[in-house]
């Protein structure tokens, strides 16, 4: 049997599980990939820090030329995060005759077009399975499984931190702080979650997934995004007694009016999949003309869910499939197909929640400006005030019929400026 | 941009589905394989009969030769069932040196060693994605996406018609027959739907399934299977009070005995992604080493959903990647590297439900027959009677913990034989 010679650059907790599995699973990989995958060389910024894996002797360096100028090396894992030195580093693998794997999806949001033409002009590939919803396949799915189809939208939990936090606050009623404390105990958020709860994960997801199910070339900045730090209980306690659940959604969806791109807190109805996703769970649900509705569920991330994605990279970039897909694909290069559609045209059904002082012909008021935008009401809640209440008013809950975003707004800001209207209105989607 | 001729042999429900993507859709599909899929030919039985699909003029004949004589058709899909003609027709297509797609599990789980041997001696390829579970790809995730993992488990719904037919049962308390009336009234099941409802559908796809995720060279014959003809509403009662649902399960288990495998009506979990599979749809659940538990749930037959999978297949098979995957996997080629276990080491949780004569000591006797086998119990159910009840003695449900299938069946005979005891013990397994 074959074997290959593998690189490996940086060995965090992602680097390290693919170190593992080509040490501890060499006979099931070679049985899947037919040849033997050798771990040759790996490189590190500092050599001295203690690792979670057995390593063979000597292949541990912080010099890069080391991979680099191995002809033997053919496939490189490069697994470090950030843009920079990510990008030069992945350049130069490129350059260097590599096939290159990668887990980084801010560095393919932000560099995906310039990398992908490096790539093509040295003939050489770029794996990225693993950039997306760690242990779900969602990428080789979608560029591949489907490809008899028009995928007309696209729906996805891709924030494993968000969606335990999240769910967190739904099943123990806990406050936003409480939950992302708990999750950072639990090491499923970082110090510094801002990245996660503020959408910019998902929204880069999203721009990455956009690209292969619709060759949409866009600017995950201009992708509009809500995130969930200020998610308050309360709405989940409405949202269940009306029969969803808030999900940090990620969706895109092929209108008439081009195609709908966003990420927000969305309720989603309790029992359909993925109103059924927990926990650290990512899970993607796919609609194509052909296939009908295919849905996906895994864990969102992870040291060994992400390996694995990283493995079927390497693996498939050591038989040559990569390298076929990556030619037949052209990802990045052309002029978009797909255009995106004006927002404001975007339509939807929404959840408004607001304090409304406790006097006659408020809701008559503010049914009338809904009116006025064209906007129906499809339910509407107001519990009796509990009697040892101390705020002001009472707390009105609304479900509207589909409207389009831009008269919804409209509507919002004129409610948000009648007097009987105290504090922010909360308005989220609801996924139909 | 390149165009390849593509050939396709039947033209039934999934044929017309693929020749209406491949006439209707050809810019989507030359977008993913890089080049134009050019329907240049279709074999049939008799040309006369109308087909819901239109085609270019003079391409349909009832002439093989038409195809096997035409060198630039190098790639086609068969898309006949049964056994004979269509394994003649495979030899023949892979002999005229064409890479073939094929959606005919029983062809595969019958004489797939036979035709795979063929194709590798003639460095041809054979694609089968729509042989199991019609719009999930779950061919091309256990061999493509999961391949760095040793897959551990696998438990799926794999046969539409029966999981509707339950569902159908379950939601509105029919008997199975008038659920099986509705599910052919529908067009869900054939009018005679033998294959679906005994398990053997079932049993062919896991073949399959064992063959990819574990080298199980397993003769589907050699699968113990048990149907859902002889299911009964009260069951289900029964199950649903407990909080389960039953469904017809597909089990492949990597257990240190060795590989269990079986099909049969089981109790899985409300809740549960599996326990949530409504209606025609498939899902299937794998647990890996490395990246834990997916699910994938889509629609399991049907014309499109079926098509798409087979056009999965004819755009991998354009790009080569079916070549390279077909070449490195070498399937049921080697011996197998797993055994199967002895189906009497199985272990799992059992529910059982008889009925008993109404008397002093029944429940006793019968747990005392269990002790004896060393198998303890986790819940028992006995209701009191309906008054108006004319059958003579009362209904009992047993859930076990974790016992062997031997004891298990050893402890069912013998309660079996208990005098108290009247008419058949009803026994089934329980997913955990």
């Amino acid at each position: 049997m074959q074997t290959l010679d593998v690189g490996l650059v940086g060995l965090g907790t992602v680097g390290s599980g693919v170190a593992r599995i080509l040490t501890e699973n060499g006979d099931c990989v070679a049985r899947n990939a037919g040849r033997r995958l050798r771990l040759a060389q790996v490189v590190v910024r500092d050599k001295t820090k203690p690792r979670n894996c057995q390593l063979p002797d000597g292949i541990v360096s912080e010099d890069l030329e080391k991979i680099l100028d191995d002809a033997r090396i053919t496939v490189v894992a490069q697994l470090i995060g950030g843009l920079e030195p990510a990008r030069t580093i992945m350049r130069r693998l490129l350059e260097a005759g590599k096939d290159v794997i990668t887990a980084n999806k801010a560095l393919l949001a932000e560099h995906g077009p310039e990398l992908f033409e490096v790539a093509r002009g040295l003939h050489r590939s770029i794996a990225f399975e693993a950039s997306v919803a760690g242990g779900v396949p969602i990428v080789t799915n979608i560029s591949q499984c489907l490809s008899g189809n028009q995928i007309t939208s696209l729906s996805g939990i891709l924030n494993g931190t968000s969606n335990f936090i999240v769910s967190q606050m739904e099943q123990t009623g806990t406050e936003y702080a409480d939950a992302v404390a708990e999750a950072q105990q639990r090491g499923y958020a970082e110090a510094d979650p801002t990245m996660d709860v503020d959408g910019t994960d998902a929204v880069q997801k999203l721009a990455i997934l956009a690209q292969l199910a619709f060759r949409a070339r866009v600017d995950w900045h201009d992708i509009p995004r809500t995130g969930i730090e200020r998610l308050n209980p309360v709405d989940l306690k409405y949202a269940a007694e009306l029969g969803y659940r808030i999900k940090l959604l990620a969706v895109a969806n092929l209108a008439p009016a081009g195609l709908e791109l966003h990420v927000s807190p969305t309720l989603v109805r309790i029992g359909t999949p993925l109103g059924e996703v927990r926990g650290a769970y990512n899970a993607v649900n796919i609609m194509g003309d052909a296939v009908g509705q295919v849905f996906f569920h895994g864990l969102g991330a992870g040291q060994m869910p992400t390996a694995s994605a990283v493995m079927a990279d390497l693996i498939d970039t050591a038989i040559g499939r990569t390298q076929l897909t990556f030619q037949t694909l052209n990802l990045w290069q052309h002029e978009a197909p797909v255009e995106l559609g004006d927002p404001d045209l975007v339509p939807g059904r929404y959840y408004l929640r607001l304090a409304v002082d406790d006097h006659p012909g408020v809701l008559a008021e503010i049914a009338g400006v809904l009116a006025q935008h064209q906007i129906s009401i499809a339910s509407v809640i107001q519990h009796e005030p509990p009697s040892e209440s101390d705020s002001p008013g009472v707390l009105l809950v609304i479900m509207t019929h589909t409207a389009a975003e831009g008269p919804m707004s409209a509507a919002g800001q004129a409610i948000q400026n009648l007097k009987s209207v105290c504090g922010e209105i909360i308005k989220m989607r609801i996924l139909d």
